[in-house]
Formats: C-alpha cells, structure tokens, sequence
C-alpha cells in the first residue's frame, strides 16, 4: 500500500487548505482578501452566492490527483460532476498559475486574489459553478447528470489521457448519470485513455439526503460492483488519516489501471472488460466549515449545501465565525507578503501541461487536426441514376465509412442501436461496433475492437459526441428524428458552451456537434404517431447565429455536401435532416455544391417562370418529402394551369432564412428578394412545424406574404402520402395554395381547386377503405424531368 | 413453493399459444385468419411490419400474472417497456375480449380476427407498437425508458394496485430507465400499491446484444441487488418446464409483496424500506418462432427483432415455414370453428375490470375524482400588500399546502430537490418530503410518510406524475425553467398521449399535466448562461391545440386563478411560467380572475390612450419581468411624451394570440382588435423567445406589426436589470422602440432616444464598473400606481 511522505502530506495540505481558503473568500469577501486586517462588514460581498458544501471534497480530490500527476507524468484532466462547487475548481486554476495566464488582470497576488474574489458569481464575472470560464474544464456544471459521460467521450481514442470524474450524489440521482456507468463496456484498454470515477458522497443534497447517501455501504457497493467497476472505499474526516488513505486508495486506483492498460496493450487485444478501480469517498458536506451555527448542525448536513454562515454582514456572531474559519486555514502561513502561495504549495501543482487546468485536452481546439476528407465525388448520385430512388444515407453511409478508413484516431459516429436501420451501415466494412462485454459466436460486426458506437442512449451518444469533440476530434450523432428530443437539453446546453466559448479568446475552436436526423416524421410508416415528432428545430433555431446550423438537404448529392461542410466546420450545433428510405433525387453534383454554398436557390427546371422577376406565386420547399410534394404541384399547375407563372424556391440551408443581421448565414436582401421577391406570395412545404419558417422571415420584406405549410402535429400508423394529407401539406394542397394566393387567378382555377378537392376527398376514401382491401402502398413518387 | 396444477398449466399455454398465433398473425396475414386454408402468397400482408422478438415474452408473462389475479383478485395493470412488442398486447386484449368492447368492429371471431390482422402495422389501423389505442395501457412504447417511472407514479396513492412492470433489456440501456429502479426509494407499502418489475432479458436489441444480456449473471443481480430488490431469476426455454418456474417465481414475489404491505399495514408505519421482490426471465428472443431462416440462426438473436421471415410472399420455403410455425400453435385446437377462443382459453382470463386490459387505473378518466380546491382569496395579495415585493410562487405554495391538506388521497407535487428553493415550502407544513431510505437525527420535513416527491430527477419527477394523472390523480411538476428541457421528450410525448386519447370515445378525460417552470431565465443572477433557457415553450406551443396551454402569469393574483383553472382542467399539458424571487404586484384578485378568463387584456391604469380605438403605439407583455419593463418603460412614455398614446396589453394565456382557428384560446376576431387594433404597431416584450411570438400571430391581421422583443440568448452571470438590457428588452428599449413604431413621431423624440441612449450606455459603464466596486445590486423595481 502506498504510503504518503509527510513532505508530500505537508505540501498537499497546505495546497488544500489554499484551495479551501479561496473557495471561502470567493463566496465571501470583496476586500481584505489576505485578512491582514480585522473583518468588518463593509469586506463581506453585499449578496452571499456559491456553493460551499461540495468544494472542500473537490480540492482535495484535485490535490491528489495532483501528486499523482506529478509522480508520474500522467496526462489528466478533471470533470467535476458537482459543478455547482465552481469557486473550488477556480482556486485550483488560481493556484497552478492557469487561471492569471488565461485572465491576466486576475494576476496571482493580493491584487489578483482580490479581484479573483469579487468577480465570483457577481455581474460581470463569472458564474457560481464550473462553466467554460474555468480553464481545465470541458464540462458545464449547471445542468447535472453528464459527468461519466463526459470523460468517457474524452478518452475514446485517447489512449494515454486519464480523466477523473467526480460524481456527486446528487447528480447521482438523475438518469443520464445512472445511465453512464457502462460507459467501461464500451472501453477499450488498447486504444482509448481511462476513466477513473470518484463517487463523492457527501450525503446531501439542496436541502434532502441522498438516495445513495443513505443506502448502506454494502448496496451502493453491490450496485456499482454490478455495474462492472472494482470498488475502493474511503471515509471520514480525520486528519491527516484520510490524506494517507485517500493517497492510498488513489495510487492503488492508478497501478491497477496502468495494469489494465499495460496487460491490455502488451497483448494488442482488448481482452475481457475490465474491472475497472473507481472510488467512493465518504466525506462531510461542508468539510472544515463551520460545524455548528446558530445551535443547529451545518457540517456534514444539506445546511452546508450553499453559504453556511448567511448573516455577515448583520450578525456579530457569523462575522465573528467567518473569521475563525478563514483563519483555520492559516491564510498567513500559506500565502507570502505579496499575496503570491509559497512555495510549498507551488511545489504542489504539476508543471506546465500537465496542470490539469492546464491540459490541452481539456480545450481541444488546441489538439484539433482537420479530418483527412476525400473527394465527394465518388459518393455521388450520377446523372444515370436520376429517376430511380436511391436511400440517400446510404450514400452519407459510404462517406462515413471513408472518413473510419482514412480517420482511424479522430472520426467516430455515435448512435443509439440504428446504424444500419438508419442505412449507415457502410461503416461496419471498416469497423465494428464497439462492445466491451461478452461477445458471442454469431454476433456480427462487433467487438471489443469496434469503434462505432451503439449504444440505446440517446444521452450516452450525445454525451460522449460532446466530449470527444471538445478534446478535439471529430463525430456524428444520428438519431431516429423524434427521438433526438430525448437529448435535447444536451443539445441546448452544448450550444451554450460553444456561444460562450466564443467570446473567450484562449478557448480555440472545436470541431463541430453534428446531429443527423432521419427515420423522420412524414416517413414512420408503421411505427406512427409518438415517431413523429421534429421538434429539436424548434430548439436549435433559438441558438445565437455564431452557433447554430440546421441543414434540410432534399437529396443525396445535397446530403454529401452539408455533410462535407459540418465536418469542416468549427464549434457550430450542426443539426441535417433527411430522411432514409429510397427517395427522389434532384441535383446533381455541382448544382448540390452550388447551393449548398448558397444555401437556397432557384430551381428553374422545375418552375416556368422563364427568369422572370414577377412570377404569380412562389413554391418554396426545405426538405425532403415536402420538396417532392412541391415538384409535384409545380407539374400538376405546369400541366393544368400553364398561363400561371410559378417559381420554385428549394431551401437547404434553413438559416438562410433570417435576416443577415439576425444571423450570419442570412442570405443578403438582394439575393432574398432574388429568389421570393419582396411581393410574391410565397407558398412554402417545410419538413417542421411551420411556426419555425414564420419566426425566420419576421423582417424580410412583407413576411406576410409567406404561407406555410408543414408538420401541425397529424400523425398516425399510415403511409406517406397519407401523412401529406393529413398535415393539409400534399401535391394538391400546394397547388389549391398556390391558386388561391397567386398574383392573378387565371381561368380555369375554380376547375383546377375542385379537381384538387376531388383528389384529396378521393385519397381519404382510399385510406378508409384500405382497411378493408390492403392493396400495395400508392405510388406516390415523382421525377425530375429532363 | 408454489406448483402449477396440470389443468392450469394447460390452460396458460393454450392461452399462451392462441396470443401467439395472434401475433404472428397480425404481423403475416391479411386473410385466412385462422388457417382453415393452404397459406398462399395473396394471404400475406403485402408490407411485413412489426417485432415478433419481445412478443412472445410479453404474452408469456400476461398469461401467468392473469393467474395470479385470478387466484387472489388483485388489482393489476401491465405495463409493456419494450412497447414495440405490441402485437402481443393487443392479442391478450382481443383474447380478454376488452378489444372488442372498446373497438366493437373488432368482434371476437374470424371476422374481428382478420380485422384484427389487418388493422395492425397498416394505413388507417393501429401502429406496430403499445400505444393509447391499446386497451390496458398508459404507456407509449415508442420512445423507451419510462415503463418504471410509469409504473411507480401509478401505484402512488394506490394501495391496492399492484402495477407488473416489464423492462426490456434494449430500454435498459437508457438513461432515464436506470434512473428510475430507485423507484422503491420512495414507496410507502401502507399508502402505495406496488410494482413488480420484471427484467425481460432476451439478450438483443434491433442489432445487437446488450449490456445487460452479456453481463455476467452475478454482475446483473448485483445491480439490482444495489439498487435494493429481492432478485428472482427464471432462465430458459424448456416446455413446460419454464411455466412451472416462472408460476413458482411469480407466487413467490407476489406472496412476499403481499407480505411486505400486510406488515407495514398491520404497523401502520412503513419501517426500514423492504427489499421488493422483481424477477429478472430470461428467454430466447423470438422464443417459439423460427429457429433457423436460409440456414442462419434466428430464434434466440438480433435476426428475429422483427419479422423473422422476411421473403413470405416471394419465397416459397419461407412460405412454408410461415405456415408451420403457425401451425405449430395448433390453431385448430385454440378457436372454435366461429373463430372464437375455446372455452378453456377464456377460462384463462380474469373477469370484469380484473382483465388487465379493462382495468379502470389504466383509463384514469373513469376513476378521476375532482380535487377540492379552496377558495383562492384566502391566498390573494390584498391590496394593501400592492407595492411591496411578493414572491408569488409563495402563494401557490400556501395553496398547494391546502390542496395537500384536503386531498390527501389525490394529490402530490413532484419537483427535482427545489421545493423550498422554489418557495413551495409551505406543503412542508402538511405533508414531509417523501423519503423510504434512512433518516437521520437532524433531517427535517422527511419521512417514510411523506407524500412531497423530491428527487434529483427531472425524468423521475415528470414521468411519475405523468402516470399518477394518466391514473386519475392530480398534480404538479415543479422545474427550474432551463432544466425543464431534461425532460422535453417526456412532455412532448405526453402531449402525443393526449392528443391522440382525444380521438379515442371510450379513453375517459384524465387530469391535466401541471408544469410550473420558476428560477427563469430572467431571474438567475449568479448561475448564468446555463441556467437561462426558456426553451420548452417552443415545444409546447407545437402540440395540438387541444392540449397545448402556455400561461404566463404576471402576478400571485394571476398564478393562482392560473393554477386553479389548470388543477380543474382535463387532458392537458399546462405549461405555468412565473419566477420565484420578490416581484411587482399589480392585478387585484377580481381583475386576475376575469384576465385568467378573457387570456389576455387591457391595462388601462398602464396607458394614457384613454380607450382611444385608435392609440399611436401598443406595448404588449407576456411574462412577468418584461411586464415590469413595460411599466416602467410606458411610465416614461407618459412622463416624458405625454401627447403620445400608448395603450398596455397583457396576455397570460399565451394561447390567446393564435387565430381561434389555430388554437381554441384564440381570441375571437373581434377581441383581438379589441386590444391591438389591426393596424397600430405593437411593441411585444416576451418572456421566451421572440419566435415563439412570431409564429403565434401570424395570420392575425398585418402580422408584420408585431415587433417582439425577448430573450435573445444573451445571457450571463448578472443582476436581472442587466440581463433586460443584454437582450434589447429594457424599458429603454422599448420606449425607443415604441417611439421608432408609433404612427406619428411627437416632438421630442429625437431627445427622448437620445435620454434612452445615454440610460443604456450608462448601464452598461456601470456593469463593467461594478466588478471595481461591489455596490448593492441597484433598485429596478416599479410599482404599480393607484
């Protein structure tokens, strides 16, 4: 058992207690941050904010794991699941010189010390818990639940990075957390880095105890034995004992994972899953606060939870035992004259890279390389194959697969059990699934070796997607369309990380979290209405225009080109919706490129509009079925109604759509008035709920003028077409709208419009009757002529 | 133990076999229903959909818990995880005879039978999965890992029920399904029913296998030993030798459920919370059909998910085999010649509302009672409390207390750890958190007894009350407003639920889904960006209109006739949005009455335009902050450029904006005009998203008038004034947009931009300033005058 040195124990306590000193004076203190004089009230912040129960643990976890960096060169970085204890995480950075090196005004001093304690949780600063202010961090610590998740993501194909992961018991309780355990059965010891969790049960939360908390010993134990890890224990609050046995329980942790790994990586295979070390550390709440306020116990109680000692400023008594617990910490013993740590707790930070605040994976666009991307060509859909239906994510499939071959370390595609059903099952002919558990004969395309990921979670996918492209790599999370609302806060949250990266000059930019949707609403053919749903547009358009991308591509070629530019994209949420069964094909290869680089465009073929600037009405379309029910109308009116002058409009590029001040991808007015004129109605058939299209032209020339059609929430088991008509958004809804919003009514509408009605009256009686006769599914294709 | 009598045994097995067949059949066949005829390729569906896999498992287990319930009379509901296995759930339902009963066209012979087939997986019928059509169900198989949180939320409140929860070994990988076996962390055997789980491990999902299936065996009973269960394992496929075991697991746990609830009833207390019994089967997939398909294994892999046999109409040998495996149930002996089951089958039923697809806590409508609601004026701020700060959600905490108080059998409020911090404290005078782990000396407001449901789980939370109403009771799920997104999916499938339960005459009417959303992005000074998302309004205003309700409360007044309207509402989903800090007052209780009615209304106190039809500019307001700002902003309009006219419209019920046509809240025509005239332009300062706006009006007369003004995703870690000011939604900004929009420009405007200008820069020295200096966090209140 690994005995800790006193110097060592000296040195890490002193860097502790550093550490705990900060956290109080960030919550705290807006002057006299080195008490060299008596406090008084007019020192202590006007509002009281921060969490002070979570932090101690969390310093002297980082402490440690600190030591065992510096004994042994290891490559760590540090996630921390109680992301609320914010001010522990930030001393740290203080401490290892990182936090003046990123933010130079917060120099390491006095005068740093002081601004360091009065930016904490006030305007302007920065907020109360973990975030992307704090260096080292890739793990926004508001919304709990993604911690293992997390590291898990940041070690796949980093075979030599260590990522600790505190788990607090709080964020203990949510699903996605309990959900992420078996993140080591999706762990290869050969090729990817490990994952240390460190259960921190502290035993409350805000203002309850803990489910785990109060579970014995021995089930908390039996439940994470089951969930695959070899469980060390450490408890209490003595000291220096629990220095010496944490040190321990660390260093047993780390020989046996070098063991795994060494064991593993002499063999070449990954072998059986690991038993992988994780520790539970039992702590008080509060740890070296003040035990007793106001005859009621706060240590070690949910009391801890926030600012222990609320009345500081009013209350004698807690003015009185703020001071006492600031000086516990022996603030003169640990920082020299000018405010500067001595150098026992210097001594105590790894150097240079190796800080965890500090580590390059830990801001990835530093590690970022650019995918090796091979030409689009070959994917393509080529002119001979125009009038046959082709599933276009196969073509996307057969990319992807390229990018395993020619990306073995960088590139991985995340997706909840559908990577065939989804047609991208190309990538299995380069690589397996990965699956670290037993692997039986018979099973096909997986293995221990495997690096697409399948795994029924729509958080884990996501999650581990988020983090792998923070540490700087590449991926794709494809999901059934309705379902990737499963994981819509992680959507939501990813992108605020990124918009306020954005603003933070030392965070360099990361590869882009690109979302393929597909199995899509106006496609779920047998599985009906709870699968129709394409709600995370409706989240992802409120992103800031610096961030988020939502592509519709109504075809292959088009598909092979979003994708081409996502992965070449940095630090977007790049959202591309199409669906997967065999579908019309449009545009060729150049005219794809064409317009996906403009984002819409007009599509004269199918208009007859002759170049006209004054047609009698606009069709537009953003995605798939709906594009096709729109050429459909278009040669429906072409045939019928030939003297009515039509435009057709095909938008691939949603944020086109808005102004270009109210986001960077907004076409110019020029080229917007250019494809809708600044007068022509607009009919436009959008894959979503047509709420979206309203919002994204508020502001362009008489928005008005747009009437759209799409999803309004009609849905059941039935075919396609079917669901066209059932969301009035159908070949011959298009063409009564178009009719009934054109320019000038040419004759024969009143013909046309009752023909249309017949049409749908005709349909609805055929669904009814279906039933009854269960003929084949209704051709309901149509061909670009031409 | 218990053993099987012969003649039962005979019994469930041909019951058993009849679901089979049934199964099989509804996936295969088109006619020829009960193979009275050679099977030829014009009899198969022309389309093979559906999941044999799962399906004989589920039927299997039915058929056994029906003997339970027959033996003993217990109240029983079953509810299906892996939901896609739904034809065998509609088998047991047709062979119950409840389908027939609910869908009368669906007779319990050979003509319902080929009906039965036909409808299933087809357009117009019913889809491949458990959904609202199926009798017996509350809940959708379509989206996975609900079925604990389902089934814990239906037995709260519900001592005789015992709810048979089967979990799916795919949906187990997910996250919120992890997360919900604590469950029995918060179930009391005196006052709760209970729930017997049932892990049916086949080993594979749609692809591949799954963690679970290949984790050892002692792993997987040690995960579920953790998280506190009694395990009882069945493995096998053995005939009959796997009814005689599972009979003898199945007595066993419900004899030791019986015996848990006998003892903690007999003491009247709960105790130390009991190791509840669950089964883990193991059996193979697609147990009973085709072994081996063109010579690769099927039974007992991936390959048999869905349709095993996948060539039926083109290939003769599958043909062939079709036709033995049904055969191989020996149909002739299980439907007499009408095509009604035999009389032994029937026997195999429980009678009455015991079937467990007629039971009445699966159509919650049926045992729905009201709640008593008190009189609300006893909670209303009196006038002489207009002009002091009120944290209005406190008043709907003294409210939800007395619904706790006279409700005692029919209400719960479920919320993530934030009771208190939501100032919803006061039920803790009636009702103690919900808590079956150990309580310690010094634990306050916790106990065993408890009926307030705090666990750091939104997905617990929302799907616990989503059952808990689906089974006739009310409640409330209490979020912070930005982590509401962690269970969007859920709220949006609830709304699917209901939606489609809508269309269903025989699904009674259930109590509304109750979302309050508090700490809202407006209002979250220290924790920052993460924290401010008012996202799921986007998600919600998509669902249907009849179920989709947003309100936006201003005021206590307003939140309590709010809160009062949706606890007496049916079948919605309410979205409640109100901040928890101190805030403005300004309705009196008779005018937040009569504006919770009309949904929105005029402010006349507010404007100066003296109920001109005819005002220069409209300020319109949803949403508590920004009606402050539009106050104070129309306050300095009527100070500084008295001759311009401003009227003041608030709107609670954001659902009043859409055309009636859109939405059965619109607000007629003429009301509309009413407040916002039809060609004045209106100023609209919104809690969420200005799009939400956007898309809501259009349609309304001249739409593009409606200039909106809301979160724009700026946000940080900073005093709620700044956070108006960051999103261009201060007072300021909208005096001068409403001076840039009015129809004509009094005199003095230039200077009063100038005046709002200099506010703004003003502000804005004072933010970057502030971190210097620490001052009080400056007043931006504004009281409502006279």
């Amino acid at each position: 058992m690994y005995e800790l040195p006193d110097s060592e124990l000296a040195s890490i306590d002193a860097w502790w207690r550093a550490a705990n000193y900060l956290t109080v004076g960030q919550i705290y203190l807006r002057d006299n941050p080195l008490l060299r004089r008596p406090l008084t009230p007019e020192q202590i912040k006007p509002r009281l904010l921060g969490h002070w129960g979570t932090s101690p643990g969390l310093s002297f976890i980082y402490a440690h794991v600190s030591r065992i960096i510096r004994d042994t060169g290891q490559s760590t970085i540090y996630l921390t699941g109680p992301g609320h204890g914010g001010p522990a995480l930030v001393a740290a950075g203080w401490l290892e010189g990182t936090y003046t090196e990123v933010f130079p005004d917060v120099t390491r001093d006095e005068a740093g010390m002081r601004r360091l304690f009065r930016q904490f949780s006030s305007p302007g600063g920065i907020p109360s818990h973990v975030s992307v202010t704090t260096p080292g961090s890739i793990h926004e610590g508001g919304e709990l639940g993604y911690v293992l998740v997390h590291a898990f993501g940041s070690v796949f194909d980093n075979p030599d990075l260590l990522t600790i992961a505190v788990v607090g018991d709080g964020e203990a309780e949510t699903g996605p957390l309990e959900g992420s355990w078996k993140g080591i059965s999706f762990l290869n010891p050969v090729r990817d880095g490990a994952v240390l969790p460190i259960l921190h049960l502290n035993g409350a939360k805000i203002a309850s105890p803990t489910v785990l908390g109060r579970k014995s010993d021995a089930e908390v134990r039996s439940l994470l034995e089951g969930h695959g890890y070899r469980v060390v224990e450490v408890s209490g609050s003595d000291l220096p004992g629990m220095h010496r046995r944490f040190a321990a329980a660390l260093a047993e942790c780390y020989a046996s994972i070098r063991e795994i790994q060494r064991e593993a990586r002499d063999r070449g295979t990954p072998g059986e899953r690991p038993h992988w070390p994780m520790i539970i550390l039992r702590t008080p709440k509060g740890w070296t606060g003040p035990a007793v306020v106001d005859g009621e116990q706060v240590e070690g109680t949910w009391r801890s939870h926030q600012v222990p000692l609320s009345g500081v400023r009013e209350n004698a008594d807690h003015l009185a035992q703020l001071e006492s617990w600031l000086r516990s910490y022996r603030p003169d013993e640990l920082f020299d004259r000018t405010g500067t740590p001595i150098a026992e707790i210097l001594a105590a930070n790894p150097t240079g890279q190796l800080r965890m605040s500090a580590s390059p994976h830990a801001n990835g666009g530093l590690l970022t390389r650019d995918l090796d991307l091979p030409d689009l060509r070959r994917f393509a859909v080529t002119d001979d194959e125009f009038g046959t239906a082709i599933e276009s994510t196969r073509r996307l499939g057969d990319l992807l697969a390229e990018l395993y071959r020619r990306n073995p370390d960088r590139f991985r595609l995340f997706c909840p059990d559908e990577v065939n059903s989804n047609r991208l099952g190309s990538v299995f002919d380069v690589s397996d699934r990965m699956f670290a558990e037993r692997v039986e004969p018979g099973d096909t395309k997986i293995s221990a070796d495997g690096r697409v990921m399948e795994v029924l979670s729509e958080h884990n996918c996501h999650g581990w997607l988020e983090s792998y492209t923070l540490t700087g790599r590449h991926g794709l999370f494809a999901s059934y369309e309705a379902f990737a609302m499963v994981s819509a806060s992680q959507t939501v949250q990813h992108g605020k990380w990124l918009e306020e990266a954005n603003h933070l000059p030392w965070r360099a930019k990361v590869p882009s979290l690109n979302i393929l949707l597909t199995s899509t609403c106006w496609r779920n053919d047998h599985n009906g209405f709870s699968h129709q749903g394409p709600g995370l547009i409706q989240n992802v358009i409120t992103h800031r225009g610096d961030v988020s991308r939502v592509y519709l591509p109504p075809d292959a070629n088009s598909l092979l080109h979003v994708a081409d530019h996502c992965f070449r994209s940095r630090s977007c949420v790049n959202l591309i919706v199409i669906d997967k069964q065999p579908q019309q094909q449009w545009l060729t290869f150049d005219e794809a490129a064409d317009q996906v680089e403009r984002g819409a465009a007009i599509w004269p073929w199918a208009g007859n509009d002759g170049g006209t600037a004054d047609p009698d009405v606009v069709l537009a379309c953003a995605g798939d079925v709906v594009t096709m029910e729109t050429i459909a109308a278009t040669e429906i009116l072409n045939e019928r109604m030939p003297q009515l002058t039509v435009r057709v409009v095909n938008v691939i590029d949603l944020m086109a759509l808005p102004r270009r001040r109210d986001h960077p991808h907004g076409l110019t007015d020029t080229y917007f008035r250019e494809l809708f004129t600044d007068h022509v109605d607009v009919v436009f058939s959008f894959h979503g709920f047509p709420g979206a299209i309203h919002q994204l032209v508020h502001g362009r020339p008489d928005a008005d003028r747009f009437h759209v059609r799409g999803f309004i929430e009609q849905g059941s088991t039935t075919t396609p077409f079917d669901m066209t008509v059932r969301n009035r958004a159908s070949r011959f809804h298009l063409v009564m709208d178009a009719i009934n919003n054109a320019r000038r009514t040419p004759p024969g509408a009143s013909e046309l419009l009752a023909w249309c009605e017949e049409r749908i009256a005709d349909h609805e009686r055929y669904v009814v009757e279906e039933l009854e006769d269960l003929p084949e599914i209704r051709d309901w294709s149509w061909t670009r002529k031409g």
